[in-house]
């Protein structure tokens, strides 16, 4: 989408962005409610609940299953009750939107609330609740705010449903392809899955925002790393979203008997491939940094116990904001693949199946955000985003920010996720005060 | 079976056989028939094979199926044709007699024509068709031996059916337990299967043999693996047949996102696989002999590119004549993965899951073999078989030996398994001669 990015800030955030204070901000708005946040949090954990288990025990909330239909309901429920009106785009993203001059393009800040199977209670739900206490705390403050303020809940975040994630965000910024509604998972088709959440798929191009739509986006979300809780730090300050080099590797050897075949003659697929995935780990620790590499599937072939294994696929991923770094990781594992491949007498292809896009947050969103964390004493740290966000999506058409809160253990996509109720609501007042911090401003 | 192993020989071929030579025989008898072997294995070769396909695209005749009952009715014809009179004992083996004295037990040679799906043509089917010409090529002589000779065609000797191999000379060597016969494999009964290849499971013990039934135990079969074809030595005299120690291996790590995970505090299972897999190569090459280590089975949990792996569960295979290597590798083995398991911070859980007893050839025996074998000047060499064989069962019964021919590239178990004419014909003939060395005995 290269005309959408015309606009587009500096990438200076990325060569270490130096985080200029805003102008001291006159906090005119009094802290988020961190009691109805945690009820809230609680209310919503039991959609997808295992039947009989307890908040500890998780959610299973997939995209467009009976508990995301539920939990959204009752979402809406909470947002006329709390004197909000609320639309359904086509995309089956909820927008809910207060205040502000109607010249003045929204302020969006919003996450998620389906979950991935047997996921926590935090992922998403927390940036979206928090955003919902962001309207409510203004509203009842009698502030009035320059630009409208908008919260959203993206739909189908996780990537389970369909096998992709930032489904719906991904439509708002206009990547939809010909025929992405006619795929089929688990029987349903996914036009039918969007009716499901109130989306109109026959008008799915209705969904789609212009650049420019918005002044900003904010998303407040849980790290789902143990960076900040290992420091002790309350606030992360994401300076962008991570881009995905994933490269499917294929190793033939040759199958054999495993009982007549002497050592020194075989071609073992699996000592290739064993060799190739510590030269992963080896690789993606050899340099400084915060880039990841990754080998999470692997398949042998045949399997069997009394067979030299003849040929193993898997996956290599490798993440991090620097695509030239990306291309180094690359290079050097193609390398120690050759290496690999001429010691143990095997071949060894890799192929770059897939690659994600880095999307840099904007500095003077950043900025905003180290400015409100320092406001309320809270320390902060400027970190990359590992995994993928809706944010990334619209950093396309908006200034784009995010915050993140630890996550004790750095756990996440499992029931023992958890951020502990302090750092939420340091999250959401932070929420609160950089999106009042953005309003004071003109341009970003 | 202890009771039935009381009248065994030393087990003094596990320590360096000494093949003293039999006495000078007397060729009595002409070479088998080389053309008539060959033309049978071709023959032979058509049940099973590929629509379409020619010998060079090998069989698939799984125990059981069509082309295994066309097949044996194939066998029963030729032997008909040679003027040889057949039974088909309760397990579905079929055996068939020639001469001797009624008073002396039979010498008993053949082995199976079974195949594994995509197997080779030779993998069985010679062992059965030069047994066929030892008997054709002694009756033709008019040589009257003083031991009945009896060919045997071992029904169901792979491991494809019911998951288990060498099952119809288990049966003849008593070793079937209660429920074995009602085990279900692709919908069909074991004991239906029997009755598919004339065997009468009502029956089932009338197919046990006593202890001493036999004279000796003879079998020719293709080594599988590449010893004989690299040495150029044509003929190999087994000492045995290896024992198998199998683990069940359980690593459990940590499953974490692979986006917000730090390198250094990921507990990634299938980085302490790897290691594994790499000291199982190292341990078993780490010292003199023929032993060896194989990881065939490995699976990866969630297996998702985007997940670090939590859990991997693997197969660990040592396979040697001596149980003290097998213990030794066993030891090391679990030394290895302690370390590991430290170093990866992953729990590591090695289980000893099955176990299969050597079964050492009888010294007389190779030496038979041996001397057969000097006798028409061509070179042999002592080893071990890594692979399972009828054999193996039936060294509980008698006296065993086992001559392997070479194994082009040690291939095996694949529609690209060779044995050259030549090499086929050397080992009937060296078969031939031995069982008339037996012959000659009256104990071995």
């Amino acid at each position: 989408m290269p005309t959408r990015r015309e606009f587009l800030w500096s990438t200076g955030a990325l060569l270490g962005p130096a985080l200029t204070p805003a102008r001291a901000a006159q906090p005119a708005v009094a802290s988020t409610d961190a009691g109805r946040l945690r009820r809230r949090l609680e209310r919503l954990s039991q959609f997808g609940r295992p039947a009989g288990g307890s908040f500890a025990d998780g959610v299973s909330r997939v995209a467009y299953s009976d508990a995301d239909v539920a939990a959204r309901a009752w979402l809406l429920d909470e947002l006329r009750g709390a004197g909000l009106s609320s639309r359904i785009d086509a995309a089956g993203n909820i927008f809910a939107r207060l205040g502000g001059r109607a010249s003045a393009p929204p302020i969006l800040f919003g996450s998620h609330i389906d979950s991935v199977p047997s996921g926590g209670n935090f992922d998403g739900d927390l940036g979206t609740l928090a955003a919902l206490e962001v309207l409510e705390t203004v509203r009842a403050s009698g502030v009035a705010t320059r630009h409208p303020l908008e919260m959203v809940v993206w739909a189908h975040e996780e990537s389970t449903a369909f096998g992709r994630g930032t489904a719906c965000s991904r439509i708002v910024a206009g990547d939809l392809k010909a025929g992405d509604l006619d795929q089929e998972w688990n029987g349903l088709r996914r036009r039918d899955a969007l009716r499901r959440i109130g989306g109109d798929p026959d008008r799915i191009d209705t969904a789609v925002a212009a650049p420019g739509a918005w002044h900003a986006y904010l998303e407040l979300h849980i790290e789902q790393g143990g960076t900040l809780d290992a420091a002790g730090v309350p606030i992360g300050v994401v300076q962008g979203i991570v881009a995905i080099h994933r490269y499917d590797v294929t190793i033939d050897g040759v199958a054999n008997h495993a009982g007549t075949t002497p050592m020194d003659i075989r071609q073992d697929a699996l000592v290739a491939a064993s060799q190739l995935v510590l030269a992963v780990r080896r690789v993606a620790g050899a340099r400084e940094g915060r880039q990841v590499g990754t080998v999470g599937r692997l398949d042998v072939q045949p399997n069997s116990p009394n067979v030299v294994p003849g040929r193993v696929t898997l996956s290599v991923e490798f993440r991090d904001l620097s695509l030239q770094v990306l291309d180094g990781l690359g290079e050097a594992v193609r390398a120690e693949g050759a290496a690999i491949a001429r010691d143990t007498r095997t071949t060894i292809t890799l192929r770059l199946a897939s690659t994600n896009p880095p999307a840099p947050a904007h500095a003077g969103v950043m900025a905003a955000i180290q400015a409100s964390a320092a406001q309320r004493a809270l320390t902060a740290r400027v970190l990359p985003s590992g995994a993928g966000h809706d944010a990334q999506m619209i950093a396309a058409l908006c200034p784009m920010g995010m915050i993140f809160v630890p996550s004790v253990g750095g756990v996440s996509h499992s029931p023992r996720e958890l951020t502990r109720w302090d750092d939420c609501a340091r999250g959401a007042d932070t929420l609160l005060d950089t999106v009042l911090a953005l309003d004071r401003r003109d341009s970003i």
